[in-house]
């Protein structure tokens, strides 16, 4: 975890940092924003999202931001939805509303144009799960444990199943649902949900490093690439190569590819201007 | 194997247990389909698709069963279609109903309401290997060797590749595919074919614990999950968004839910009444 | 790499082998394509890529070759566009004809009738693996090295991004787009980029058994079965079954499956007439 004392509350203005259910840390062009509800293992209440939503369309905004860490305090990173709150509501339009701010939440990462890397410690379960399947990168620790455990409530994990069956293969992921058994980081490497397993005490320099690397590239560059990424999968082969060779000509002509390419050439560093 | 003796026969009703190509044993909301043309590595010949099929239909309407597993009877677990057979049709209809009765018995495992383990011994070739491919889960056992061989005799595996290539990589895929050349257990675990590889002697343990593991949830909870799963991963992503949203407001609304989650925040072991 | 004296040049008439940019060499069915600008680290300048695209279009309608290996001479394999050039060219129309270029290049070893192997020593990067991602198959050497680091000079890699993607999981694709770190020999096949890593001394004879495998084959089965693989992958299953089963159908009907299956069952092996 980053010191929560260096971090702003993005909560409401009264809320002190201690009571602030998500934390919001900015050094260097890169913004880690912190799950803040240790004691319900950050499950994802509707206030939370709406921080976190609140938070992301800030980010969108934000050009001094290059790149998002996501993490979490406590004892693990994220239980998924508020069960008791879920339970207490009442009726169709109540549940429907819950799953579409969620799901616009994780469309929110995916769409964010600065990448984002989750940070992931002890338990990632059901949406705590897809967060980490919807994030760009995921680091863990070795102690991180991953689970679509929703069809053991009777509530099959439908919405993280959407994001967490574009991260692994059809197998994997079945087992996953269908069980409900969760899969450890190891595992969690090998198949794909995860960029890299590290011993606890990596974690946040491992992570760190993956930001500080993404953060030294042109943020325009990183914008122009992750929203092709996510455009060009959805299409056919054809249609995928129209778009990208025309997304890599406007890049082209961008100056920070200009003087990146003129940089390589002289064997020198790019100084990126975001143009 | 499962003990032959305790199996119903499902073929015509004349046949003894000994000669019916298609067995059916229920236990516990289990039922475990047996491939039964063991002098033949049970190869799909219309007769014995027409019996899974039927199978298949009827498991569709039994709400006793809660999962299916697919297993063969004899050294093998299936070694395609009837080449003999197929050799002996005539002309582009004969193929033609051939590859759609297939096809259809392939979608029907997909469309099932309850998941489907497949459970491995021995070769699993050709349209074989497509069940293994097709089914959600798969337990093999070490001895167990999985290829797409068609290529060896001028007729590429190409419905089989239909399921294949959404099971593991291109590339392990296409290998496969090109070459004729099968895999082992333990690959076959690595790139995503199978779920695990165990040593022959655990193999009907391990598939059991898997379908018992599965037979616990709730009926109902299974079978909107494996719906949505198939129908989800063929959408973009803001559409499998959109549709897995209502799934799980439906899912939320069902009493299973209901009793999951006060069971899950009581501590207690849900009742499930599939409702 | 495979003695290029043993070369036919296919670029301009006039040059002598040591200055063609590209080589073929044909061996018993198998067309051997070498990428010839080992000082550029075989860099797809304009030039080649012309090259490459004639050398395409001249097997897809050459009966004698079976399967086409592609491969590279020098210190690596291919570093991707000609930066130089690119630098030098002007405005959006240019770069647009070089990007559709290689786009269509990289569409036509799909569309090849014939499966094509990439023999990859040293670097691909960018579109350099882009090819190997595109190619059927792939053997590297343990000293290859896949990167696609656009984004270290302003220029994400979103090309390459198309085929790689198809390749390799989201979390894996992702990190070498954002990052433009590199992945070794082995880590690409455990992710599925390639399908085998071996010894430097290795490359030539097991590249070269994959090729004699595929073109014992029938010549005709490999057209049906490549062309079907590509395309049903972009289907939904429905479709992908009523497609995969009219081409099983016309397959079947064609001599070599006849043959094929005659020599099956008569153990002897098959003559091919690739009809």
């Amino acid at each position: 975890m980053s010191a929560v004392s260096a971090s702003d509350a993005v909560s409401n203005g009264t809320a002190s940092n201690d009571e602030a259910i998500l934390l919001r840390s900015d050094s260097d062009g890169i913004a880690t924003l912190t799950l803040n509800r240790p004691k319900q293992y950050n499950a994802l209440s509707t206030g939370l999202m709406s921080e976190v939503q609140a938070a992301l369309d800030d980010l969108r905004e934000d050009h001094s931001v290059k790149v998002a860490i996501l993490e979490a305090s406590g004892k693990g990173f994220c239980a998924g939805h508020d069960l008791k709150e879920m339970r207490a509501g009442d009726g169709r339009t109540y549940f429907e509303a819950v799953f579409k701010q969620c799901s616009r939440m994780m469309l929110a990462i995916t769409r964010l144009p600065q990448p984002v890397i989750a940070k992931v410690h002890g338990i990632a379960t059901a949406a705590g799960c897809q967060l980490v399947a919807t994030c760009d990168l995921a680091v863990a620790s070795n102690d991180a444990h991953f689970a679509t455990p929703g069809v053991n409530i009777g509530l099959f994990c439908s919405t993280p199943m959407v994001a967490l069956s574009r991260a692994v293969g059809r197998k994997t992921a079945m087992e996953m649902l269908l069980t409900g058994e969760g899969i450890d980081a190891a595992t969690a490497e090998r198949m794909g949900l995860i960029n890299r397993a590290v011993p606890p005490g990596e974690l946040d320099r491992i992570t760190l490093e993956y930001a500080e690397k993404i953060a030294s590239k042109s943020p325009l560059t990183l914008k122009i690439g992750k929203e092709a990424f996510y455009r060009q999968i959805e299409m056919d082969l054809e249609q995928a190569y129209n778009y990208a060779s025309e997304v890599m000509t406007t890049n082209m002509l961008a100056r920070d590819a200009e003087e990146g390419i003129d940089a390589f050439i002289e064997k020198r560093d790019p100084k990126w201007t975001g143009e």
